[in-house]
């Protein structure tokens, strides 16, 4: 088993240990994607002290034969829950963790069924608690995902036109980023043109398009290998409509605070309030309504959470890889939002993601 | 509200009544977008006899507010479980039923906290019941799907070149559905060369190339407005390997076999023997181990699934809308799997793909 999968499950093994059950039924796909290099769907493993079992089907039966030489593996031929009953009778398993957050009330029907319902014992953020701090092997893959997105970007400006629609756009990033060994975009690519730069979650229209002296903003990220980077960042198309203008150096400022106030053992909710003076201070606190930002890994959207509602004990940790993101969105006129992807450190943080994002960078065509 | 909205929603309040329960709150993305245009994350729903209430928060306030003159909006600050107690106590609800195969553990815990244990009703299928039967508005989705990814293929193929690689490939066929009006793919484009067209659930890789002689497999899909298509080809490069050509007709037979099957009534596991007996007859059963098809929809995977395992009671109505894919697949050497979209009707069905499949057309370049 490769170092870093085997360093995984004995952190595991130990949070196991302390939850108090014997074993921990992972439903959760991307779990099981931070424990092996599998990623099929439909499948879960079960991890114990001793053992490490990888319940799947036989659509995945080839891609998984290799993993046999470190796990053991239980092809299901009928329900899933039905062949966890039968792992955990072989292992003699009292006390089944699972995993909370990802078992619907409907799977835990199934699974009561199949196991018992007195021998599951419901735990909550095991995998989670360590995946929040990235390892060596995650960091590379985060920077690889980030480099993908940053050279897909350069590639799809250079060929940028007025009257290219927001769609198109979009398409072409995407491709560009797979191009460069992205297995995908890490979330739906967000190109918003003009005013629909005012909507954070806005989807990308083949009837939009790009038009002198409007704005762009675009919110995109690569998925490598598992791991996904995310980034924002907003321009004037030609010149930069006065309006934007006025509110870009206020973003750029909150997030370079937000930025500079990140170390091991801030807290969240400080580090957030950091941008959120600065855009309040300017009296724009009403165009600002989401978060901070939020960790990044496997998942887009991971622990920790910055936000004026993070909690009092949650804080930054070194190894941590956090987006910071704030934004000022003008109903009807349009938006900023400058994104990075950061590294918590013992004393600050490394940004890990370097496209430029000053006021007169922020200018394209 | 528009026509197809009212009358999804009259069906579901006639469900929710038959449940026993007064109300329902609608955790699940997919069904929220079954009843309104509206498709962003983090929000749910509740509906009862009278009222209809969007749960969500301010990133999408500008893109709900034109929905507030049919439905009511609600926008939280805090925590979602929150947010649906008030709207609940607002209401005077005594028993709210929740979706059992969406919420999990950790939210129903949640959910017991803000709303009151005892008022929480599980709930099962009430809206998958209703999605399975595709009205006018969504077959003419799936069909403008189908169409889009008809013609992105048609692009794609147009360019293919012996050295392309499989990342390449599915790279430019994702970005040709983009370009005509696909808000994404349905799934992950399975795009595979040579021996890896023997795993079902492969990766493209860019590592791995078209060869002359070889085989090309490619599983793929669009989404148009939420609705998927979902078909697979197989092709030699050049001319066909000869273990290839030999289980080509096989498969195309069980294929054909399966669709003379459907109709209106058909129980899903005389429908899967239908193809299945074919392949077990060549003798390749062994190599065949996945169900015959499942259904399409607002979720690429749907109620029905025809497979083995279907039970007693499952049968296929007019109006559904099924994948027909068998395959056999050669460890070592490639595999062949033959997939289309298909309509069921009361005597029959139609099958809305139509792309060439028979043995003379399954070779590129």
């Amino acid at each position: 088993m490769p170092r870093h999968y085997a360093d995984r499950l004995t952190r595991l093994r130990r949070a196991i240990k302390e939850a108090g059950v014997e074993a921990l039924l992972i439903t959760n796909a991307n779990d099981i994607r931070y424990l092996t290099p599998f990623s099929g769907e439909d499948s879960y493993a079960i991890v114990t002290s001793r053992q490490f079992v990888l319940i799947s089907d036989s659509r995945f039966a080839e891609e998984i034969e290799p993993l046999g030489a470190w796990l053991d593996i239980a092809l299901r031929r009928g329900p899933i829950a039905d062949k966890v009953g039968e792992v955990e009778g072989d292992l003699k398993i009292a006390r089944l963790g699972v995993q909370a957050e990802y078992v619907t009330l409907a799977t835990r029907r199934a699974l009561a069924k199949a196991v018992g319902a007195r021998k599951i014992v419901e735990t909550s953020g095991l995998l989670s608690q360590l995946r929040v701090i990235k390892d060596e092997v995650e960091l590379g893959l985060i920077r690889k995902a980030i480099r993908c997105q940053q050279q897909a970007l350069e590639a799809t400006l250079a060929d940028l036109k007025i009257g290219q629609s927001e769609a198109e756009i979009a398409a072409r990033l995407e491709y560009e980023m797979k191009q460069r060994g992205a297995e995908g975009s890490a979330f739906g690519t967000n190109v918003s043109a003009r005013a629909n730069s005012s909507k954070p979650h806005y989807r990308p229209s083949r009837r939009a398009k790009l038009t002198r002296g409007g704005t762009l903003l675009i919110d995109w990220g690569a998925k490598v290998e598992g791991y996904c980077s995310d980034m924002t960042r907003a321009w004037g198309v030609g010149a930069m409509p006065k309006k934007i203008q006025a509110i870009y150096p206020i973003v750029l400022e909150a997030q370079l605070a937000a930025i500079d106030a990140i170390c091991g053992g801030a807290l969240c909710r400080e580090v957030d309030a950091a941008a959120r003076r600065i855009i309040d201070g300017a009296g724009c606190g009403e165009y600002y309504g989401h978060g901070l930002g939020h960790g990044i890994g496997l998942d887009i959207h991971e622990a920790p959470s910055m936000s004026p509602r993070s909690g009092d004990n949650d804080r930054l940790k070194p190894g941590m890889v956090v987006t910071v993101e704030p934004g000022i969105y003008l109903p009807g006129v349009g938006g900023v939002r400058i994104e990075d992807d950061v590294l918590v450190t013992d004393k600050g943080c490394r940004v890990l993601s370097n496209w430029p994002k000053s006021p007169e960078s922020a200018t394209v065509l």
